[in-house]
């Protein structure tokens, strides 16, 4: 079935603002509540927020397989269970609703009234009630970045990670949408040079500049996903800010891997956009520096091109841009992961989101962690309005950003936005 | 509130075996299916299971505040999520009908057809939907014959383990309950003196003896729990199969800890005996061999006396019981881990499950995995009917129980019980 939402000629009677992350083209979903504190699953074109639940009841889904309420949820985990096919033909169906072409719902004000919010009538939910989160560690250059740091410069490489698209298994309960604020957590570390923990707040907590996949139900317990069919179980991307504290994490990790260094919060983006969506951004990926066992050698272009920003504001000042990178620079891609989570029959189901772990590029301006651009805090990194940070302060607000743009038509994610708050103190 | 459920003296009027693990002093909770194919919330004395959807709806727990469809659910989390004082008066209750002075459901036959099903008649479900599942490290004597066997015999413990309540993140998606047989998991692993891995089938499954805690919501994004306090968000035990794959495990986990070799597959038992009903097994726990941060400190007996056995039962022969062991070994206690894993303020909601790590005593024949009893595969164990085990082979069950004992009243487990089925094919 084709993606005519894709069509990069096609105009919407929806008033668009100049480089929109979200033109016609893109079509995201998510979940707002909206001026009547009622909840729905929706969708943006420019700066206007679409309740899909009103439009359903409507009519405007007519002839698409879907049962009454798919809208009307809190989440988007049944949606997403009604598969692929579905998605796209209501992808295509939202097209032709909002084309510029079509006059039906842009000529009935009564309806218009229902289905259209601004954005500042809604409020952004997390899109999806993740079951189980895991998060990969599959980008080179932020591997071999943590190994010269922690390990051993020459081999900063561990032996598997060549082999294995090394992930674990992370919090799905502290997985919050943007504009959640979190608090500085506190925990066990080490000061250097004793061997005796002490308590308190960490003082190094860090972004993770992430992107992250939610899944449909994919197989059943016992069944590998073969890596070339794993895409259909992918219904989209959000950005990911995986908020890490790294003194806890140093003194934690061993040998059980990272665990309250990581799970006081988790933020994502409140845009689903689907892969469908990034179609036309696709791209080869690296060439494998070793073979690959069989399950995960893919055929065709499995990686995508997404520029990718973080930005860091003080409280009261302007932003500063720390890093930009590229999605398209993780050594494992998506399919390659899922292959890999599945071959030993571990379950996928409808809601799953998977990170790709920190995305730094090949230069020190595109590292996605403070960790990496301060290097480990030897070099502080100045920001615009005076100041400079090795990890994030207090009242702090980190955002990642991210867009696809080629020929004209730009798809972007909006961003992920959340403030660092100082150690919670019950009032 | 007392727990007059735990009144020992107290006789029922449901035929009861002797020895049970379900005398009327239990009343755990589980999800079955009846012989109506209708899920419900249930309870179970002797060998009788118990329809609590059919009794609510029959008025018999009038004057507790519970929504009419509480036990009409295909889970128990939002039963648990109604909170300590809901659980006890319901106990009670139940308690109260099925007692032996009390004829009202006694006399009444066409309740008791509604209401009462024979074990054969019923197919016990998951209890709870695991929304987060956390593994702890807790045994001193399990991670000591780790330490020893793959690093340092004289050092066997790594720095952090006296001090943290080593933990990490496990997968939902594979908990399935005792009775579902579980696929010999593939993947990756190192042939020794190789440097590049294989792809195949594990070659040593084990099991992981372990008990896990359901918790109820306890906190909000940011705030701890005190260890002092912890206990009133556990809501219950289950037996715990952890499986595992050691030839995997060894390969992926350096540094993020164990994936595949775990997520394949969790077995846990049905029941879910209640922290209320093991009220009068608590002992006190091994004495801490250094101090620990104030926020580790409890008072009062935080240990349970739960006596636990494996047995692996080869196909068509008779089992051997390979371990006996305690829960009371354990080093760090439920509260400490629940202290712990919401210290950094990691939210805790209904339905979410930690494990106790595996459960080894101090000598060789109370080791809690056959990694251990068989010391890597130096020490086969032998069974009862001939042949001998190293870890796990195709079509072997395995089962562990477990039950207190104390002044004539038992309180137990029933078991967790699960082949080990030849790597999956696809039909």
């Amino acid at each position: 079935m084709p993606i005519t939402a894709n069509d990069p000629n096609r105009k919407t009677w929806i008033e668009t603002p100049a480089n929109t992350d979200f033109p016609i083209q893109n079509i995201p979903f998510g979940v707002f509540l909206t001026r009547d504190d009622i909840i729905t699953i929706g969708t943006r074109i420019g700066d206007t927020a679409i309740d899909l639940g009103a439009l359903h009841q409507l009519g405007y889904f007519e002839g698409i397989p879907l049962t009454d309420d798919i809208f009307l949820q809190d989440s988007l985990n049944d949606f997403i269970s009604d598969g692929k096919k579905t998605w796209r033909l209501v992808r295509n169906r939202i097209a032709d609703i909002f084309d510029a072409k079509n006059d039906q719902l842009k000529n009935n004000e009564e309806h218009r009234k229902i289905v259209l919010f601004a954005l500042d009538e809604i409020e952004m939910q997390l899109p999806v009630t993740v079951g189980d989160y895991t998060d990969f560690y599959s980008s080179i250059e932020h591997a071999t970045n943590v190994g010269k740091m922690f390990r051993d410069p020459e081999n900063a490489l561990l032996p598997n990670w060549l082999h294995i698209p090394v992930g674990y298994h992370g919090r799905s309960s502290s997985i919050i949408p943007s504009g959640i604020p979190v608090h500085r957590p506190q925990g066990q570390k080490l000061i250097n040079g004793s061997d005796t923990p002490i308590f308190g707040p960490s003082r190094l907590v860090d972004f993770e500049l992430e992107m992250a996949f939610i899944t449909t139900d994919a197989n059943q317990l016992g069944e590998p996903i073969p890596v070339d069919e794993a895409e259909d179980y992918i219904f989209g991307l959000v950005l990911f800010n995986d908020w890490s504290a790294r003194d806890i994490q140093k003194w934690e990790y061993v040998p059980l891997g990272p665990f309250l260094a990581k799970n006081f919060a988790s933020s994502i983006s409140p845009w689903i956009v689907t892969l469908d969506a990034l179609e036309p951004y696709r791209v080869d990926g690296p060439k494998p520096l070793k073979e690959q066992l069989p399950y995960l050698q893919y055929t065709g272009k499995k990686s995508f091109d997404i520029k990718l920003e973080v930005a860091i504001q003080p409280e009261k000042k302007k932003e500063t841009v720390v890093s930009k990178t590229n999605f398209k620079y993780m050594y494992w891609n998506m399919a390659q992961q899922l292959a890999h989570h599945t071959v030993n029959g571990c379950p996928v189901n409808s809601g799953d989101m998977m990170g790709s772990g920190t995305i730094s590029g090949p230069t020190p301006d595109s590292y996605g962690s403070m960790l990496e651009l301060s290097w480990r805090g030897e070099k502080p990194v100045q920001l615009n309005e005076g100041g400079s940070r090795k990890f994030i302060e207090d009242n702090d607000t980190v955002i990642i950003r991210g867009y696809c743009e080629k020929e004209g038509t730009r798809i972007g994610f909006g961003e992920v936005s959340s403030q660092l708050l100082p150690v919670f103190s019950k009032k």
